[in-house]
């Protein structure tokens, strides 16, 4: 069953439990506005479904309540911060800021952040940046989730990377994930016994199916555009490493669960451009000639990456935030 | 019939025939090393056999070969530049120069082209900066020739992605276009009568196929990850507009060429970082790692992005680079 909690009613909740788990005032405010607003807007997997989890993080002692980031270095562009595994939307919220405050001193500014946690939703911290006039690329590592292209057994992670530019009042988020479909998705076309759309990953006999038991059986997702997204995440991993110096996949993957997770954030400043006074223009116009492609299915129209997250959040304001009743009394019981 | 052509030879004809088409002494011979590089490392369709249309290009005026970028704006750590219609490598690989330098002073530099031509072989720059000691992004738009997913029409372009970081003495480079193949690609499969080994686009019927020659006809090749591809494709391109202030793909589409490109370059600046004595040590590790993969195919060991080039570079060094008899004439007599 499905219930509609109205937002106020679920960060009240988030609050209360958050600081029953050693979060003071403004952060226990601030953590539980992400995962309102990742639910509000439709990330309801890293968002109010998420949080029983991230509560028993706190309890295990893989997040720390009170724990804030820490300046190891500064090069006047870039900056590198040891997350000291403090909650990951208040770490990685607080990085995006750090990264806007370097680009409106020099245009462009990068943070790392070592041994961190999950980030929940990473288009957050894009929506964040570009409603404020900022351009935003983010990625982190995971632990391995994802076979190389051609391998068998789980080397890579998924490594959500996000891209975000301003759009008017709102923006245009790019938010995606290495492999093709999410387990999550693959789990539930598989409970409605379907199959996915598009091939998901390999059957038990080596062959590319859009099966979605059998994926989840050999645990051979398929990364976006096959070698392609294998050799991003690479990258991404190597990069967030390197750049941050804190773990890369293979070693977040030894540790008895998925933290101290490197991460990177570059914020550029349109204000800074020369062109800063058309770019709005530039934008839309791009918008438009993309709106004016002729569409496979004429009842479906062509779609910019976020564009549906301004209708689920109106819907959401309007009608409450569905909550599966299970997960909210869960929830309740916190 | 196959030539090997000794580099020293390749690069000699280059030379004389840019020499030939107004390019100065020391311009054409970094034009002809770019155009030998690339083919030395294996990609000739961006090398050798691309060669007799830059010619071409020169010759209707689309490429200005003694145009160099100017500088619009700076931000201390983001440029502006004006290609001014110059040669595409030249641009390219001055722009990476640039970024480097940007990176050296505050850890990061980011360069915009607007109004540039084809850069061919993005690896290329990728090479450049991460053989330098940096990390690299860069990124190119192009004119339409990807339908947006949903759509039937082409309003996005395949806009090469290149993320690099050094390895060694060598580099991991990662060159990708937003198609899952390129039509060179497609169109080699079909003369051979072959499938391709993935879908790759849309068959007459509207269905998703791995027939050559059906997506030639339909011209609805598939974007790298289906959603996702045409995601970030659509991001790159209003990155690329906005941040140069030069044309989108759409306003690239309306010209009689493909010319007046946007680019992107960012570089980081490994040594400027706290952990910079480290991070060799972190790559190996990533790809040691990466290579205990267990393979699908046990005879087939598991690469990184870039490695392949290593190998081919060596052989090409040692054969002579392997040309098609017909392009290797069409060169000697312009």
């Amino acid at each position: 069953m499905i219930e509609l909690i109205p937002q106020e009613q679920m960060k009240a909740e988030f609050v209360r439990i958050l600081a029953k788990h050693g979060f003071s005032g403004e952060r226990a405010d601030e953590c539980a506005a992400i995962f309102t607003i990742n639910s509000l807007e439709g990330v309801y997997s890293h968002g109010v479904n998420r949080f029983p989890r991230f509560v028993e993080y706190i309890r295990k002692g893989y997040v720390i309540p009170d724990a804030v980031p820490s300046l190891i270095h500064n090069t006047g562009s870039v900056e590198q911060w040891n997350g000291n595994l403090g909650p990951g939307p208040l770490n990685a919220s607080f990085a995006t800021g750090r990264a806007m405050e370097l680009a409106s001193q020099n245009g462009i500014g990068l943070v790392t952040l070592a041994n961190t946690n999950h980030w929940m939703r990473g288009g957050t911290y894009g929506w964040q940046a570009a409603r404020n006039g900022n351009v935003f690329f983010g990625w982190t590592n995971t632990e391995a989730n994802m076979p190389a292209w051609g391998a068998n057994d789980y080397r890579l992670g998924n490594n959500p990377f996000v891209i975000a530019v301003p759009l008017e009042n709102e923006a245009i988020v790019l938010d995606f994930a290495m492999t093709q479909f999410s387990y999550g998705k693959m789990e539930a076309f598989s409970f409605e016994k379907k199959p996915l759309p598009y091939h998901g990953g390999y059957d038990r006999e080596g062959n590319i199916t859009t099966d979605p038991g059998e994926i989840l059986s050999t645990r051979r997702a398929l990364p976006i555009g096959y070698w392609k997204g294998s050799g991003l995440s690479l990258l991404l991993d190597i990069l967030a490493a390197s750049l941050s110096g804190g773990l890369s996949t293979h070693e977040i993957s030894r540790q008895e669960s998925e933290c101290a997770l490197s991460q990177v954030f570059i914020s550029v400043d349109l204000r800074m451009l020369v062109n800063s006074e058309s770019i709005e223009k530039t934008v839309r116009n791009i918008i438009n000639d993309l709106k004016d492609s002729v569409s496979v299915d004429p009842e479906t129209a062509i779609r910019y990456p976020g564009e549906n997250v301004v209708k689920v959040r109106e819907e959401n304001i309007r009608n409450g935030i569905p909550v599966n009743s299970e997960v909210w009394q869960k929830i309740l019981s916190l």
